[in-house]
């Protein structure tokens, strides 16, 4: 039963598992204390220390273990900020952080500080220049994820690091997605990874915090990990994070090449199994495992659905899936599709034979979600008029879409089509819709409910 | 080699070892997605906060699991005082909650908020009377521990629930030393505890949110745990602490006489066993498995190296013990002796013979540090002289109170001893010293360096 979303969190690694046992018998006493089932806990938190900081690339009084990647970035961004407070209360990120890092910035500007978003490309990446451009005289912090979440993107991180360098700018790398497979380039003066996303357990963060960067925590005082993770230490998760990150990164160099093969099959063969799909991301400065697709006049949550059946575990950034009913800001940043849309994150040992097996349920179980949607075969043809509007309110992603295809053969080239809509993922998917298909999109208009949004036929 | 620092720490429980190892290969995928792996993973996070909630007298629903009891008690506060904030910004705390309670008052008052510490008696109890009167028209939260971490003295948390409830106010009760052994009587509205406090893993805390009680998250939002925990949930962990709760649970009545009895031998044969010495905490209304005494003369940390080299693991409040060279703000707040300092905490499981072993060996123990620092073995006799100066300078717990029980012989009765000391236990100690020894403690006054103690010799 394959298991397709390693990035979400990848399966314990059997060092993870080994160490975590060892250490659940040697690791459960508090290190604080002087006696010695404290000193064997100390002994084996140093060592963690020191083997999670040679992996970092940072000496081990720079680094601390916290409970999650989340709470990494959430203190590390929060401390940096307070610790810069006098130089100003701005901060830059780039449009497609993780959720943790928007959320931070989203608090900081609900305390009084300013965020600036770093737009990307279609790609997903952040331009260097324009994200050096958006450092300010009053920037206490900027960050930069080293490679996106959801669509694989490799970001520039190391010009990145030049500029903000060049203008005093400390810089935090959410290095969640990569650091199971090698170091951040230098230049970074943050950094925050999680370790069930390398194998690792749950429960385990890392924040390093370079010598010399200005840090002030936030929050109630507390004694341990240089006062950036309050709360008694998980030892014995910790000693297996630090220990399964060291064996995924002997591993990777293969296992990335490897994987990396097998990503750009499904990245070649499934636009030509499937109609009407979108591959995004980076086809090439992108991490090994992923890769991100988006189908035409498909229900993303149907589609996990219907792939859950025929065994393959995927996530997907479509609206229909998440609890908020609006459509990953990933892809809205990037301005592509988003309905129907499947990220494929293969865990190390991931076979051909697996992917194989998924290129083949695939084509059908698209095919099976479009039929029950009533989605467009084929461009349909009807009477031609010179206009016709759509009323889609109330419906949801990608029912809006599919009444667009369905009657866009209905008015003559030159025409229009507007839908009435009140989803959100309508304004992000009627656009890509137009560039996949080449017809024109309009513009939005404000409706009575919801948005008209207006599209030219060309061809 | 038994060890006696439950209350730090307890060894993992074989129902949380073995739950724990089950969980590994069932939990570590994101509950939050919709395949296989995520909704195995939802069903057992669900099925624990369902067990947890029952262990706790709460409803699931109201049950966060965090990732420390730390941060329980950081977020329960932080809360609970945002949720309230239109009725006032103070805040009522006993003066012997743990630190994680305390740390987050200072940060409130650090935020413009206002304070009150309720005091407590030698015994370590806060006096219902004097908790209800501390309650103010802006008091937005009020907390008390369910017992008390260094002594084991039980709060009156009942009578103070009823006073809360008639002047409107929330309690949090800090239930981490006592969850494991009972359920909090009813009447709180917050309530925090530590699953490594009662042999569950280390990485969960539990925090209880009554419906009704107003609860405004503070710092970046996260979807995870009702918004009150962020971070990927340690579901493994968490399964492990919701079965060791209910293991723990079902045998705590027996284990707890068992224990009791245990502790009363202690509390009864250290007085007779070693001269000088005091046992602090009430002596019925305690925890079962916990018991502390100082010992008049002694360094803690010298003693606890020597119990340690004779293979008896404990703790100690005494400021020779701790990085920050304060006395435990409990032993303060209590006003009884802090040096010599040992906090007793049995495991469940621990036999009456290792307690006999204890027995045995402590007064050799104690002797032999006294000696060494040249304690006065019986009251000293000199020269008499109506007022002696004793400098003390430069010179840390427990030498200060030394030099002094060295001297007092050396005056006459109604004459005075003055010590210098810069030690900051020195505050604490040689008051306490003087109710021991029945002498008149005078006072404290200002000198160039620290400060200089008058004591009036009195028998």
């Amino acid at each position: 039963m394959p298991y397709f979303d390693a990035a979400s969190a990848a399966p314990l690694h059997p060092v993870a598992r080994q160490a975590l046992l060892a250490a659940l018998d040697e690791g459960w006493a508090d290190p604080a204390r002087l006696h010695r089932e404290g000193r064997r806990a100390r002994l084996l938190l140093d060592a963690a220390r020191e083997a999670a900081a040679e992996a970092v690339g940072c000496r081990p009084d720079e680094l601390s273990f916290t409970s999650s990647g989340t709470r990494a970035v959430h203190s590390g961004i929060s401390g940096a900020l307070a610790g810069r407070r006098r130089v100003g209360r701005h901060l830059t990120v780039s449009a497609v952080e993780h959720s943790s890092v928007l959320h931070s910035a989203a608090d900081h500007e609900s305390r009084g500080g300013t965020v600036t978003e770093v737009p990307v490309d279609r790609s997903g990446a952040v331009d260097p220049a324009a994200y050096g451009a958006a450092l300010r005289e009053d920037t206490a912090l900027a960050c930069l994820q080293s490679a996106n979440h959801e669509v694989g993107t490799v970001q520039p991180v190391a010009e990145v690091a030049g500029l903000c360098r060049e203008a005093g700018v400390p810089l935090l790398v959410d290095a969640a997605q990569s650091l199971g497979l090698e170091p951040v380039p230098g230049g970074w003066s943050l950094l925050a990874a999680s370790a069930h996303k390398w194998g690792g357990p749950a429960g385990v963060g890392l924040l390093a915090v370079r010598k010399g960067v200005r840090f002030a925590v936030q929050g109630p005082a507390d004694e341990r990990e240089s006062g950036r993770a309050a709360g008694f230490e998980d030892i014995p998760a910790i000693v297996a994070a630090a220990a399964s990150l060291r064996a995924v990164r002997a591993e990777a160099a293969a296992e990335s090449v490897r994987l990396s093969a097998l990503v750009d099959r499904i990245r070649s063969r499934v636009p030509v199994l499937v109609p009407d799909v979108e591959v995004v991301g980076d086809p090439v400065r992108r991490l090994p495992h992923l890769v991100t697709f988006s189908c035409l006049y498909v229900d993303g949550e149907t589609l996990l659905h219907e792939l859950d059946r025929a065994g393959f575990s995927v996530s997907s950034g479509s609206s229909c899936t998440s609890s908020t009913l609006t459509p990953s800001h990933v892809l809205k940043a990037m301005g592509v599709l988003s309905e129907g849309n499947v990220r494929v994150s293969l865990p190390a040992g991931t076979t051909e034979e697996d992917v194989d097996r998924f290129l083949d349920v695939l084509p059908g179980a698209v095919a099976g979600v479009r039929e029950k949607l009533g989605a467009p075969a084929a461009a349909a043809s009807a009477a031609p008029a010179a206009s016709l509007v759509v009323d889609a309110l109330g419906r949801r992603c990608p029912i809006p879409v599919i009444e667009l295809a369905k009657v866009i053969g209905g008015v003559p080239v030159g025409g229009t089509v507007t839908v009435l809509s009140d989803d959100e993922a309508a304004r992000l998917d009627i656009p890509a819709w137009c560039a996949m298909r080449e017809q024109e999109y309009v513009g939005e208009e404000p409706a009575d409910r919801g948005s008209a949004y207006v599209v030219r036929r060309l061809s």
